[in-house]
């Protein structure tokens, strides 16, 4: 059975509560996009195909024929599976250090603003994250919290976006600041080499 | 003209230093594994290509036919343009933290054997970047340093790879014993979901 990572996400997420395409759009929007992006054409014909694999099926069809999906005892067992059986690859692919290696290509003002951008993008981003933690915060003070269950595992991933995006902006601003403060010598280093 | 994001490393690489794909190859599985996957079958035809494109020519053919590249203005140009002319694709895909969604479908002790498993992982990628470090600070001492060029660059990607990991073990050895602390509250989550 051919079965993709996303595929996987789908069943594990549907575990947790029957949920529309839609909704799971919307969820890897808001809070998944930064762990693995997908979009509405990439989760629609997943659904589909899980569905016909008898690993979801469809539990409620609302308005203007919107399908909500529960999952199978197959679905949970095939997450299980995943989980259990398989180590997560961990491969890792980050343009922005890869660019880094090449960035005495450029002159040192231009080497100043690629950080100036990174900072500007990941302090957006640990915005987004504090607005998440403070919601999430509300809604444990207004109806209790458990040490368990999707809700706390969410949690755990907030917390390693905020940890992640606050260290991130710290190294970066130091980069920044080495690349300002020894302008001359960057431009030099370039000149020798490029000539 | 098609021009990968592999092709265009390669290019600035080369930018600082003639190289054969073995020689490129080894750097990527040292030093930038951690940034962007690549490896010879890739590397070999990407060369090939630049070369027909005038990006990069042959400076050298050693024995056994191996060919040292180096880069032509041209070469040098593309390169510059990429990084001044486009922002970088900032996509995350994170597989164990999409993984950690899931894993309340998990017993405890598996959520645990999970988190053990990742602070071993990437307690080993630390072990390299430190070791890496240290040869790279007995290098500085020996020859000196300049405050630009592409050891100045490599070290702030190295600096980064060495946050990352120490952060990311503080991050999972907490989660670890949050969740082995308060097992049964998830074991009974997850009994409540899965019935």
């Amino acid at each position: 059975m051919r079965t993709s990572v996303l595929s996987r996400a789908l069943l594990g997420l549907i575990a947790a509560e029957p949920m529309s395409g839609y909704g799971l759009a919307r969820l890897f929007e808001r809070t998944l996009a930064r762990a693995w992006p997908a979009r509405h054409p990439q989760i629609y014909p997943a659904l589909a195909e899980l569905e016909q694999q008898g690993l979801l099926r469809v539990s409620e069809t609302g308005p203007r024929r919107r399908k909500t999906y529960a999952v199978t005892a197959n679905g949970v067992a095939e997450v299980q599976r995943w989980l259990r059986d398989t180590a997560p690859d961990r491969t890792v692919r980050n343009e922005t250090i890869l660019r880094l290696f090449m960035l005495w290509l450029l002159e040192s003002r231009e080497a100043v603003a690629f950080f100036d951008d990174e900072i500007e993008s990941h302090r957006q981003r640990l915005v987004g994250f504090e607005q998440t933690l403070a919601d999430d915060e509300r809604q444990r003070r207004e109806h209790g919290t458990a040490q368990g269950g999707i809700a706390f595992c969410a949690s755990l991933a907030l917390e390693w976006g905020i940890r992640y995006e606050r260290e991130y902006i710290e190294w970066a601003t130091q980069a920044r600041d080495r690349i300002a403060d020894g302008a001359k010598a960057w431009d030099n280093a370039r000149e020798r080499r490029l000539g």
